[in-house]
């Protein structure tokens, strides 16, 4: 389905909290499919920190569409990382 | 479904990774229930790390049935979670 279409995938790192919060509502503006916050290694728990800013003020509003955790090899070391799907539904 | 009991609930904090994945191990041994991996805070990334030495571990036989993540208050503080339920399969 067309609204299962990723807009935006957010990698999050060092910069602030609401810069992904920020940077996850612009992506929702950009058309209605999903918005990806991921996150990797110690980032994981920021990741959920997002998803739980963005739940806040969204309210009713944002669908958590699907969260996936794993693990991934990036630069010849392996990471966990979560990846939560997110849709805004109004 | 009795297969959806909940055998075991981990709360991953400070001990060694590997203790968390024995004590996951065992808690499969307990019955066809589910294991439940938690992490608060910062101790999300290693709840997920927690869960990838048990997929690399158990291989095949490790289901992932279910990610939840959301934020919760503990003495008067809120906090992010995760918690992933897991099955295992033979």
């Amino acid at each position: 389905m067309s609204e299962n279409v990723v807009n935006k995938v957010i990698e999050v790192r060092r910069n602030s909290l609401d810069d992904y919060v920020v940077e996850a509502i612009v992506g929702f503006q950009e058309g209605p499919g999903l918005v990806v916050i991921r996150g990797r290694g110690p980032y994981i728990s920021k990741a959920v920190d997002v998803y739980n800013e963005l739940a806040q003020r969204l309210g009713d509003g944002l669908e958590l569409v699907k969260v996936e955790i794993g693990s991934e090899r990036v630069r010849g070391r392996i990471f966990s990382y979560i990846s939560i799907s997110l849709r805004k539904k109004f």
